[in-house]
């Protein structure tokens, strides 16, 4: 299950990618930790491509007809129909009326593996040749998924998945966002799940960059609070995980990131009063998608285990992924204070204006910040929140990694399944 | 001349170049001014698409060989041979061991379209393919011409930049940047100038972003004091045409740009004092590439006028760009005041720490703070400093531009040339 941090293309920089294949057979147990320490002192080397074309701004739906060429045979794929409530299938098949075009609905969150081959059934069986996902995170997330089986050769689709096969090249697709938080429709990495088997995996790839995005702000007043609350905590956290390591001087890609995080708080709370104000959606809209485009995370160390141990939460309870994250970063920042010290005291001051105190004073009181921040949206950060049966969790999750033969995570390789019991533990 | 701020295609934004198809006829005289106002309230609809593949760190140029197709017929383009005695020349040709490449040397600061059109010669003659410029802005900028003018069906180049010929497709080319400054490693804009005319003339289109941009910030450390000054002074200066303007709720945008000048405020000193620590270096380049690769710009109004004032003092005393646009962006800031001073109180108080007093008193000290900044870097801001002959200046200029049908400039159109006349005689 971990995996699908470490395949997700434009999720995770190379040298982690690297560490990752150094490190695939080299398990750590809570009885023997030893850490790889990762200590980094100058901005690690990267490399940056992303040739997404954004459409952005109210009315630009009606440029779909610009971006797809005039032959193409398209299946358009939407989830559950909200699109149908809110005006966006108006103006999507208004933009195609002189196309040949089928669709394909009910894409669930969490992309579900069977309903995505029923889809691809329908892609050889019509001879699509161009994609079109309608949707949020999970469409879109899907719809790369199908793109890249389309053209695979091999008998089983899910080898995609299950080898981590890299997509070259994918059929070409383009996306209409209706729920900005994921940044997938700026990104070239996808996750997929698979309920028969218990699995979520992730995929990626320079096949997987949409050939177009269309961002209408306007889309955003028909979406519930929840999702709201949701998405601006998604994409927080994505910033997070790209940037709460230990400095290593890299001066602008910091300052992104604190852009992102400070306009995300100035926004949330008019976004939670009047997500119909364009202004506001427009830049919730923008920081979502820069939140995980690939830019803030090139040349910095990443984290990303309170991703990987959120997951967990979610397959064991259903509890909302974004939620998930809210419940375990606190938790994780407290357990690494050590190690992440210097960044939330940078975040406290920078995001939070906090200015008193010695470094670690300053951490914590920038974690009970991000804490009352996620409160603020009406969102819990507590295991028992969300379920009564929280007792043994820590000791499950922890339990599933070992079998899994987990790879120790984060920045510095420490977040061995041990700390995770801890992290867990006190999320409760 | 000021069309080459128009024609960039990436340097300013859609909407001021459809303003400027409607303006273009319409020229304003200084004893009837009446200017157009473009006041927008709501973040500004955009595109954006940029796909450079920027490799960014020591020892990168190695990769060379991996991005080069290996059957190409590659021309290496350089300046004054500066590349030969710092290192880079011999990294490059090993990169190349396996190519077959001619070499072209010799394009001047302010890339001169007589000798671009030696190396096109060369590039018809010697069947080329590939284009790879090795240098600054001037040897990028003039390589872009080369990219379009190999692909030109027409029999006169010179017509790709005097009728403004958008170039879709161009000869393929990458770069190695050895001189931070002005971004054009990751935009599709160029500059060239022609003497026998004295004209200096833009161009753009997707055909002319570079397929790779290699920046290893090891370079920096060979660049002479003046170079670094003015580099700085010049990305400084793109991110301000960008940003002050008057505010229209595009928060993430404007905290983008923020976070740019405060790391080159932050970097300059260090960068002053040691050119190569690999720290203050590869911040100082990174931040140059972002100052204009289009991000920073889209869905807000830009300004401008500060550099197409500045060519004419190039034009007149042969004064640096960045020098020019460090003795016009106070005087021009001064005299919108009040159209702008909602912006420089903003970036007063978040890039300078400005608290104290009304808006137009914290609009004032932050000019103020910018031009002691200029000065920090041993960049003097009164046109006295630069000529002796400076009486005239302000009304020559300004009659140069209405003879020119000058349309009036900034995003307020506002900038008539009686409004420079004031601008530039505030600047002796």
């Amino acid at each position: 299950m971990f995996r699908i941090i470490y395949n997700l293309d434009d999720k995770v920089p190379n040298f982690i990618r690297r560490e990752q294949k150094i490190l695939k057979h080299t398990f750590y147990y809570s009885n023997s930790i030893k850490p790889v320490l990762l200590n980094y002192t100058i901005m690690l080397n990267f490399e940056l491509q992303n040739p997404v074309k954004i459409f952005f701004g109210k009315g630009e739906i009606a440029k779909l007809n610009t971006q797809i060429p005039k032959d193409a045979n398209i299946l358009v794929l939407y989830g559950g129909g909200s699109i149908k409530k809110n005006g966006i299938y108006e103006q999507v098949t208004a933009a195609l009326k002189d196309y040949n075009y089928t669709e394909f609905g009910g894409i669930p969150a969490n992309p579900e593996y069977e309903v995505l081959m029923d889809a691809l059934a329908i892609i050889k069986s019509e001879k699509i040749d161009f994609l079109l996902a309608v949707g949020g995170g999970s469409v879109i997330d899907g719809t790369k998924f199908l793109a890249s089986a389309a053209l695979y050769e091999g008998d089983e689709p899910w080898d995609i998945l299950d080898k981590g096969i890299r997509t070259e090249v994918g059929m070409p697709f383009g996306t209409v966002l209706t729920l900005p938080a994921t940044g997938t429709e700026m990104n070239s990495g996808s996750v997929v799940s698979r309920r028969e088997l218990g699995e979520k995996r992730g995929m990626g790839g320079p096949g997987l960059f949409p050939k177009f995005s269309i961002l209408d702000p306007t889309v955003v007043a028909s979406i519930p609070q929840r999702q709201l609350a949701n998405g601006v905590t998604d994409a927080f956290t994505h910033v997070m995980e790209q940037y709460m390591t230990y400095p290593i001087g890299a001066d602008l890609q910091d300052r992104f990131a604190e852009s992102i995080m400070s306009s995300l708080v100035a926004t949330a709370p008019k976004l939670m009063g009047d997500a119909s104000d364009y202004t506001t959606s427009a830049n919730f809209m923008w920081c979502c998608t820069m939140a995980l485009n690939g830019l803030i995370q090139k040349g910095v160390p990443n984290d990303w285990a309170i991703h990987a141990i959120g997951h967990e939460l979610t397959a064991l309870y259903g509890i909302d992924h974004a939620r998930t994250l809210a419940i375990i970063a606190p938790r994780h920042y407290h357990h690494f204070l050590d190690n992440k010290k210097e960044k939330l005291a940078q975040y406290g001051e920078r995001v939070w204006n906090i200015t008193e105190g010695s470094i670690t004073e300053r951490a914590k009181a920038a974690i009970a910040k991000t804490e009352a921040f996620f409160h603020s949206m009406d969102i819990p950060t507590r295991l028992s929140d969300y379920t009564d049966q929280y007792h043994g969790t820590a000791e499950k999750v922890s339990e599933t990694l070992r079998e899994r033969g987990w790879v120790a995570l984060g920045e510095h390789k420490a977040v061995t399944p041990e700390a995770v019991r801890v992290i867990v533990e006190g999320s409760y």
